[in-house]
């Protein structure tokens, strides 16, 4: 397996660059400092200013790691009683930089104060900072074949966790019991970690988009729901969600389950190149409402993941985005009743040339979701 | 056990926005909100507007544990198409003020930019930002007896959890196989949760002082470092850190691990009320240079914890703060020899009226770190 070509992707963030007319980019927010240089750590920043090498500014705590995870590129560290500010005004004014771009996304208002005041006692002559948002971020949109790789594999990871989990599943087990079973089995695949904190909830937990595991138990109702990923070594995630029915099941239920399963395949099915994510997201909506639940579906449809689990694009009413060929996102609409039961239904899509190819395999028929009545 | 008194909490926050001249606060940071809600999810809100009562500003995911949570609070759900932007600067508008305060520590420039003009669109009798920074970390720096409840039982699982792992440590283990069963020890005594990623490196890894556990045995080396600290329910961690020899001790380890030892111990019988954290940090760091070590110390002594790990104060050779009975703080000075090895000893105390009280029990003197050569 060929690992991430670094070079390329800051050649491509150069050249964005160049086009937005800037001198240069302060890359603060971690995850974009990952994608760039392979970094694991944090309170690091990338700095690129054109005509420069690329440099990473960190400090002591750090050092043989950066020489570790980032071979080849240069390094500036900090002193003990400086700051990264004071490092990148310095590195700034030896450049004679006059506009050097910042992550708006990715600075708090007291770190662009800092950064503002160390530029500023670099004299009259000194770079000025200007906003810039979701230039990395766009790139990590479209996937490269070693992120696909790695995606694939935080999937394969959480399938066979979810297998052990629906394989060992007792009406006698809580929710917290079956989240770190699901943990245990992920990491015994060969997963670094999960991908977020499992949700896992029964009943009316399930009608919780965002619960945590809880005390709850199986057997206390009919519906089990799971939302949960793997992460793999690299930091690419998978982000899943199944819906067992763990008792007998109502015609509520199967009615819900039907919609939402019926809305999913909707936007699947609409999902290519050149179609906005606006448009799936109605598509899916729309749906929902026609069958009287609109009001129980608050979320946006889906989202981009890789190296974090909420990337761009998003799917939702409001998303001016636009699907391109490369982009992994979940699909994953819900219907919640407050105090009885939630469902959602999600998985993981690639978008191709053609359309789209799902890439989690785990059944979602409604048949599928019958898990008998347990004891 | 009484429960945290929320009303008294923002009681204190009112008094001190009306000292800063400003007539309310947006909260966003997600541990300020918690310390003065009990709201557990994200994605929230509270704005605090004199003369008017405290309200949550949230999205329809979050309702239902809203209620549950923070009963007898105000909330205020967005619509599906709207923003919480959006949300704040009606209610602003709607109470007349004028001079509103946020956290410019927990506000990117982005967000600043959305809250501007979403006021700005409410004409010119609209509020104006102000930036504050560290009003609500302040109050959580002295913590209440609820939270000291708290902190004692996180630090109280933490410790049964090492213990576990001492008991049972063997040469064949690795440093993530060690990590899992101490995760796993912390939950059985009734954690619900690890306080941040534990760290468990073997010789060259616990030369790192920020490094995650990987596949080195313990056998690998005499020094194994694990820093460590359990969650409970509540919030409110613990955080601790032990080195074990698991071999034979060089004069270099003895060494090392004696100059550590007495820099912890100088340092917390300098702690307490009206000293300033930074002179702590120079008594630390002051006999880890005399003893020929200053340049392998890289980091702060020490900062404190509670419902974060990294919480105000911090011990650091800049830091302007003064110790106040009541503050819990780390007190972790390390030596880290690249390539070789690690010493850091953590312990976690209390200020107290008359100095200090040291919460934590687990044995550090060197000879207790020895564990006998393991096969």
């Amino acid at each position: 397996m060929v690992g991430p070509n670094y070079d390329s992707r800051r050649g491509r963030l150069q050249k964005k660059l160049r086009e937005a007319g800037i001198d240069g980019l302060l890359v603060t927010g971690q995850a974009n400092v990952r994608y760039l240089t392979g970094f694991t750590g944090d309170s690091s920043w990338l700095l690129m200013l054109s005509g420069h090498p690329p440099v990473l500014l960190s400090d002591t705590r750090y050092e043989t790691q950066l020489a570790d995870e980032c071979p080849g590129l240069a390094v500036e560290i900090r002193d003990a009683g400086g700051t990264l500010p004071r490092l990148f005004a310095k590195l700034a004014r030896v450049a004679k930089v006059r506009r050097v771009g910042f992550e708006a996304d990715h600075v708090t208002v007291s770190l662009l104060r800092q950064l503002e005041n160390s530029l500023a006692s670099g004299g009259p002559e000194a770079a000025v900072l200007t906003d810039t948002a979701g230039l990395v971020e766009r790139l990590r949109e479209v996937k490269d074949k070693f992120e696909l790789a790695e995606i694939r594999e935080a999937i394969r990871i959480a399938e066979r966790g979810f297998a052990v989990v629906r394989s060992s599943l007792r009406g006698s087990q809580t929710e917290t019991e079956i989240r770190y079973l699901l943990e245990s089995a992920m990491r015994d695949f060969g997963g670094s970690g999960t991908a977020f904190e499992p949700i896992v909830g029964v009943g009316p937990t399930a009608a919780l988009p965002h619960a945590h595991a809880g005390e709850r138990r199986v057997s206390e109702h009919s519906v089990l729901l799971v939302d949960w990923g793997a992460a793999v070594k690299s930091g690419y995630r998978s982000d899943l969600t199944r819906v067992l029915i763990t008792g007998k099941p109502t015609k509520q239920i199967e009615k819900v389950y039907g919609v939402v399963l019926g809305a999913q395949r909707a936007a699947i099915s609409a999902i290519r190149p050149g179609v906005r994510c606006a448009d799936v997201d109605r598509i899916a909506r729309g749906m929902i409402a026609d069958s009287g639940f609109g009001k129980f579906f608050g979320h946006g449809l889906g989202h981009g993941f890789g190296l974090e689990i909420h990337e761009s694009v998003r799917m939702s009413p409001l998303s001016e985005q636009v699907f391109e060929a490369g982009m992994v996102v979940t699909v994953e609409p819900g219907v919640y009743l407050p105090g009885k039961f939630g469902v959602r239904i999600e998985d993981d899509l690639l978008v191709t040339a053609g359309g789209c190819e799902v890439l989690s395999s785990v059944p979602r028929e409604f048949e599928d979701s019958l898990s008998g009545v347990l004891a």
